[in-house]
């Protein structure tokens, strides 16, 4: 690849050597003068000055202050994110379906499809033009896999599931487990069996290890353009709006939906039967027990501090509710 | 099936068309005229009103405001529950072992099993009569699974862990990996081979991504009728005792004991080697560092707030102690 | 084994009768006649009275309190784990490739090598000696798995993922994932492909359902000696240094370094780009926000309390700025 054919393919103004070869990108401080970089924001202007780069992806702005070639854009970030794809070394399975992989001869299987060794496909499952489903993978009855759709070694997708086109699903996420259903009995917790499919739609990434379970009765939703980081717990009938992100260690609990276009940090923990609105973003480890109806920041949780400051505090805590008594009764005048 | 076979097949009392023939479960505002649906909770009556349903499952109080066909019982919920089992139309794995299935010689395997492809068993081992091994699972050395019970796809059996009759083990869980055991050493960390089992008692559920520890030198022990939801981490030696329910996410450090009839909710963090008794209930995102002893509601965790609101007030955590000590010098009039 | 064996293999006192044969470890309380147990600390001096195990590894300052043989040694708990290793019974996959396993001719694989069923290891992958490769699990293109080193059943390495020799990784951990990585486009998440790789260093252990990203340019990196329990979530670019020690159900966000000797307990969150420096110690379920400088110990969380009480200091805490203005106030004599 060249500077030029950067340019020309990411739509870029290069000012510099156009016939310069590169051979990959790198940060403004690791990049070596075969490499490209990017500046996403003002606070690397100082490391910009020193880079070896053979070119920096650059707002107009700041070009003039770049030591090496530029591919000027109005958005660096957008435009190194596109540029990734052109480096991704991962595995590619190979077209066709590996003769350890076992398909069902009941499943609509595309031409174009890579199946893996050890794979496994159910019967009545479609799997669309261009899937690839790793290794050690399973398909359940009558799941459909959506063109262009990549399933990572490992991921366990169950029956009645549906993904759209160009879905990343990472390994060992499992898509389709039972929701956590059981009414009390009188000898203990009796099963419902969760009727309800899983429904994803175009575009949507998937981490490693995060499970999502199907409906109760009706579907647990993800819409399209839903990216979901690792070891994410997504319950039944739970309804994920349009282009929302979540972080890591994030659990949502039954029946809850979030809106479009938002986003949810890490290790947040959501109850059950509420509802976020469109544009909510919701802070690291942020407890929501009750819906949220205005778009904006929410937060919960107290930063660590060293232990024996912690200690005294975390006392206080379970005495607020009497110091504020106490100051009530202050403010009277009738204390002590 | 028609509503006359339910009532039978169910103990229902039937008011309304016995030949009616109905084709799955519904909510009472999703049911169509071929579905049946149930009332668990009075605050569902408004939805009564205009339910579709062929029938509803109902609590005798309430059947004069049904306006379609019902189904009376005292606990419609349950009767629901158990409903669901005949609607199931989960994938069926074909009985005997898949050819594409690796089952040593030297496992002891019931005629009636049905062990999927790309399945493995290990030597020693002992596979109930009606169990169900799904694809990709893991069966190690002198592990023993007990009739009926389901391993889904990709689910993973360590060696030397005991399941009991009937449980349910979602894709992913893992029993009887090792216990978190090290002793600092000159040289790091020596590992404490874990040596001891995970015994898992009848009519278990345990969900997707759980991981359950086997034990350091005695059994992790899950007694019977336990659910598990998914994404919970058991550590080694602890002991969940009968009927109790854990939710997603939550996680116990090792040697803890949860008694019976426990309900733990989602996202909980508990100590290691603390006890907690019976009939007590964790409320969601709960930091349990000590014993219980007594039945009753447990919480902790504050709520998510507006971000600007929060920011302030976590500030003043920090400062707690030291308000409290100002709110006593006022008491006592000396302050300030 | 004889206990003058294991005094001699293990560098222990022997105090009692060097042929007496032994068969297993156990704790104090649980110990047969024909098992060692150990007493690693002064609490556990009360159930020394009363063991019936066939030796005690203990302490000099102790050893004459034992009322049966002694193996006597300054580190008994070291000693103890060391020993464990001795009556480990876990299943040992044979010497080779299994016929069902799926290995590439163009991977480079040590003739002493245990690959097991349905296993699949990629092109350019190298495997050292002594490897063991579990059922199910899965070696990408291009990795290298050191000597000695276990992967358990179903664990997924991803391509260019490179491990130590001597490490252990257990079922469902999923090594050189993507990181989380999105540009916001015109029209939704453009994903930014993670170019890096993950290095993880010799003597580490890794637990079951654990997910760690690859880098987005560069790599992950985890250092020598580290232990990781079970499903802990490290993302994109972190580096975890020398013999650190992360428990249970804890999660890091991008970039996020943490220094050498340090202990992270459960369900801890850390947020992205910080720095914890070496010898820092972190309270379970913890928000660490910002890098820590010092060595020591660090909290955050408060403890369950009865639902009623938390219920009312909950409230307040949502109140704490306003109550922190109003001790103000009445300290300066103007409230109110």
């Amino acid at each position: 690849m060249t500077l030029g054919e950067l340019a020309q393919r990411f739509n870029l103004t290069l000012s510099g050597d156009a016939q310069r070869s590169v051979s990959g990108l790198a940060t403004l401080g690791g990049a070596g003068p075969d490499q490209v970089s990017f500046i996403a924001s003002r606070k690397y202007l100082e490391q910009l000055a020193d880079t070896a780069a053979a070119a920096v992806l650059i707002h107009p702005d700041f070009a003039d202050q770049c030591p090496v070639d530029t591919l000027v854009t109005e958005d660096p970030y957008l435009a190194f994110a596109r540029m990734t794809s052109l480096f991704d070394r991962s595995s590619r399975t190979a077209v066709g379906v590996h003769p350890a992989a076992v398909v069902s001869a009941e499943a609509e299987v595309a031409d174009s499809v890579r199946i893996a060794a050890n794979a496994v496909v159910e019967a009545g499952a479609v799997i669309g033009e261009g899937v690839v489903i790793g290794a050690n993978a399973y398909v359940g009855a009558g799941s459909r896999i959506g063109a262009n759709t990549c399933l990572n070694p490992g991921v366990i997708v169950y029956h009645d599931v549906w993904l759209g086109a160009r879905c990343i699903v990472h390994s060992t996420a499992v898509l389709g487990s039972d929701g956590f259903g059981f009414a009390p009995g009188p000898e203990g917790w009796e099963k419902i069996h969760q009727l309800g499919g899983l429904r994803i739609g175009d575009d949507v990434e998937i981490g490693a290890g995060t499970t999502i379970d199907r409906g109760a009765l009706e579907h647990t939703v993800i819409e399209d353009g839903v990216i979901i980081d690792n070891q994410v717990h997504i319950a039944h009938n739970c309804r994920i709006g349009k282009n929302t992100a979540i972080a890591g260690c994030t659990g949502m609990a039954g029946s809850t939906i979030i809106g479009a276009n938002c986003t949810v940090a890490g290790a947040v923990a959501l109850s059950g039967h509420i509802e976020i609105c469109d544009g909510v973003h919701i802070t690291g480890m942020s407890m929501v027990t009750r819906s949220i109806t205005e778009p904006g920041v929410y937060s919960s949780g107290v930063p660590a501090s060293p232990n024996r400051e912690w200690r005294k505090n975390a006392v206080r805590f379970s005495q607020l509710d009497g110091m504020h008594k106490r100051l009530a009764a202050i403010e009277k005048g009738s204390a002590p």
